[in-house]
C-alpha cells in the first residue's frame, strides 16, 4: 500500500485491475466473467447486489440466525423489497430443506443467505439451497464476508448467483474494499437496468436506458460493468491503494493456496477450542455447525465480559469481540483469521484469557490450556510427517 | 498507511476517529459538530449527502456547468427527487442572482452546487447563494471535491449547509475515503429519518424509528452520527489505513495552513498559465472563474489530444486529463493539486509539453514557456522578501 499512486486510466493500474480480477474469480471458485471490487466496506458489497437487483415490490426471502440476516433485511427494506424472513435461534443454523420449502412457497426472486454468521460464530451449508434455488430459477445471494479466505465457499459448484467476500477478515488486508463476483443469471437482470449516466452518456446509452434503473449511483453495478471493462468509462476513481493491498492480499491467498489455507484454519481452531474446553470453558452454539473463522465461548457465571476483554486489551495487546442484541455480554468470539490465524496468537490468546479470567475470580482448570492447543499442533505435525 | 491495523472499537482508533473531527472541522472552516468521512469515493459523499436528505417528491435544483453538475442530477433522480436544472455553457459560471431567482421560483428543498468543476475548470462563487438560500430556507449543498484544501471553501462564512471535499485531488491522499461536514440545519432532516437498524436496536430505537428512513443502508448519516459519536454503535468497520491516511493528510494541511496552501496553489497556477501562454497556447473558459486547481487548455489545430498525452505518460511519466462529452479531445486538464502543485512538477510538465506538441507538428514559441514560469517564481519569491 505504500507504493506510489497511479492514475486509474494508466495502463500500470488497468493492468493491477485486471490481474484482480483474475485472482478474485480463483479464490471465489468461479468461471464467472464478473469478479471486482466495491470501494466500501464489507456491507457496501451487500447493498450493491442488493440494489442492483431489487426492484420496489420484488420478494426477497431471508433466512436469518444472527445480526447479519437481519443487515440483509434492512438493506432489502430500503430498497423497497417485500421481505419474508425465516428465524431460527441463534446459535444453530437451517435445516436446508426448511428453507427450501419456504422458497417453493414464498417464490422470491432473491434469497439472501449469510454464509458464517459472525455474530454467532455458526457457518449455514449452502449446497442445497444452491441447487433448489437454480430449479426453482430464484437467485441466490450470499454474504461470505467472515468466512471468505478462510473456509470453503465454492460459487460454481453450490450454484451460489453473487457472493461477497470480506476484506479485514481471513483475507487479512485493511477494511475498506469488498470483493464480489456475480453470475450471468445476475447479470442479465443488471443489464436490463443499465443506465449510463448524464454526462459521459452517447446517444446510443441514452437510446438504450432502462426505465427502471438501480436506485443507487455509487451501487450500480451496471455502471460498474463499463468501469470494470475495455470501455474503462469513469464512474468512481478507483482507491489505489486498496487496490493494491487488494491484490497483493489475492496473491498470498493463491501462493498459499486455497486447499492449505482452509486446512489452516481448522487447525488453529482446533488448537483453540482445545484449550478453552480444556480450562473448563463452555464453547456455545450447535458445534455441527461451527464456522472455523469464529469461535464463540460463554462467559462463565459471575465473570464481567468486558473487564477480560479490557485486561486482553490493555495488559496483553489482544482484542476479542463480544457479539450482539441478545447474546451481548453473554458470549465472546475469538476470530482466528487469515494473517492471524497461527500457532503463536493462539497460545497467546489462550494465555492471555486464563490470566484474566483468573483475575477476574472465575474458577477455571489452570495450567491446562496451552498444553492441550500445543498437543493439537504436534499431533497435526506428526500427521502431516507420516 | 503501513502502521499496524487497530480494532474499530480499540481506543487508540477512537482517539484517531476524533482526532480527524477535529482537524476536518478546520479544514472546512466550520464549528459544525459533524465532520467525519464516508468509506468510498468522493461520489460516495455526494450520495451519502443526497439520500439522506431527499425524500421521493423533494424538488431539488441544480444548477450544471460542467459534468459534475449532472452526476447530482443522476444521483438526485435515483433517490426519488423532482429535478430542476439551470444550464450555462461549459467554461462559464452562473451569475449568483441567476441562480438565486430559480431558488424563489422552484422553492427547492435542496440546491446542490459544484464548487470547482474539474470537467471545465471552472469555480462557482459560493456566498451569494448560501445567503440567498439561507434566508429563503433552503438547503445548499456543495460538491467541493476538486477545491477542497486547495482553494478558499469556506463553510460557516458562506452558509453551506452540506460540504463534500474529496481525497486524493488537494488534500492528496489516495482516493476510497472522502471527507464531508453538515449543519445543525441537515441535522434537523436526517435526525427526523433516522432509524437504527435491526440486529443492535434498542427497545427505544425501536419505537422512535422513523416511517421514512432513509434510502440506503450505506449512506444513512443518522446511523453514522451513532457511530461517530460516543455511541459507536456498530455500523461499518471503518476503513483502518484509509482513516491513517486522512488523518495525516489533514495534519500536513493544517502544518501548513490553509491560507498559505491556497496562496501555494495560486502562484503555482499563475507560473503554469505563463508557461502555457508563453508556448503559444489558447486558455480554455471564461478567466474571471478560472478553477486555481485545475487548468484547461485547449488542444491545438491539428493536434492529437491522445498522442501528447501517451507522449506525456510514456516518455516523461506525467499524466494530464482528457475532458468529457462535448470536450472530449478539445481540452487538455492539467492539476496543481496538494502534493503535486509545485515548481519542479510545473516545470517538468511545461517541458514535457512543449516537446510533445514540438513532436507532434503543432506550431508552439520554442523554448519560451520555462523562461516565464520561471519568472513567475522569482517574482513571487522576491515579492515575499520585500
Amino acid at each position: 500500500m505504500s507504493l506510489p499512486i497511479l492514475g486509474q486510466f494508466d495502463p500500470a493500474f488497468t493492468k493491477i485491475m485486471n490481474e484482480v480480477m483474475v485472482m478474485l474469480r480463483a479464490s471465489f471458485q468461479t468461471k464467472n466473467h464478473w469478479a471486482h471490487p466495491i470501494d466500501g466496506t464489507s456491507r457496501a458489497g451487500l447493498e450493491a447486489m442488493i440494489a442492483s437487483l431489487i426492484e420496489p415490490g420484488d420478494r426477497m426471502l431471508v433466512p436469518i440466525y444472527g445480526r447479519f440476516g437481519d443487515l440483509f433485511v434492512e438493506i432489502g427494506e430500503r430498497y423497497g423489497a417485500e421481505i419474508h424472513t425465516l428465524n431460527c435461534p441463534w446459535g444453530t443454523v437451517f435445516d436446508p430443506e426448511e428453507i427450501i420449502a419456504e422458497i417453493k412457497k414464498v417464490r422470491p426472486k432473491v434469497v439472501a443467505l449469510v454464509h458464517g454468521e459472525t455474530s454467532t460464530g455458526r457457518m449455514q451449508p449452502l449446497a442445497e439451497v444452491g441447487k433448489a434455488c437454480r430449479e426453482l430459477d430464484v437467485l441466490l445471494v450470499v454474504d461470505a464476508v467472515a468466512t471468505y479466505c478462510g473456509a470453503d465457499v465454492r460459487a460454481d459448484e453450490w450454484n451460489i448467483d453473487a457472493l461477497i467476500g470480506g476484506a479485514q477478515k481471513c483475507l487479512s488486508i485493511p477494511s475498506g474494499i469488498v470483493p464480489l463476483t456475480y453470475n450471468d443469471r445476475v447479470d442479465q437482470v443488471i443489464k436490463r437496468r443499465k443506465k449510463v449516466e448524464r454526462g459521459i452518456a452517447t446517444d446510443a446509452d441514452r437510446l438504450a436506458g432502462s426505465s427502471t434503473p438501480i436506485r443507487s449511483n455509487y451501487f450500480d453495478l451496471s455502471q460498474l460493468q463499463d468501469y470494470w471493462s475495455e470501455r474503462r468509462l469513469n464512474h468512481h476513481t478507483e482507491a489505489t491503494s486498496m487496490e493494491y493491498a487488494l491484490h497483493e492480499g489475492l496473491r498470498l491467498v493463491l501462493e498459499e493456496g486455497l486447499e492449505n489455507r482452509f486446512k489452516r484454519h481448522k487447525v488453529n481452531e482446533a488448537a483453540l477450542m482445545a484449550g478453552m474446553e480444556a480450562m473448563g470453558l463452555r464453547l456455545f452454539g450447535d458445534p455441527k455447525c461451527k464456522m472455523p473463522t469464529v469461535t464463540c465461548v460463554s462467559v462463565p457465571d459471575g465473570v464481567n465480559a468486558d473487564e477480560v476483554r479490557d485486561i486482553l486489551l490493555n495488559h496483553f495487546a489482544i482484542e476479542i469481540a463480544g457479539s450482539f442484541g441478545a447474546l451481548q455480554g453473554k458470549i465472546w468470539r475469538i476470530g482466528t483469521m487469515g494473517y492471524a490465524c497461527r500457532e503463536d496468537c493462539v497460545l497467546h490468546v489462550l494465555a492471555g484469557l486464563e490470566a484474566a479470567l483468573i483475575r477476574c475470580g472465575a474458577k477455571i482448570d489452570r495450567g491446562k490450556a496451552l498444553q492441550a492447543a500445543m498437543d493439537v499442533y504436534v499431533q497435526e505435525l506428526a500427521a502431516v510427517e507420516n
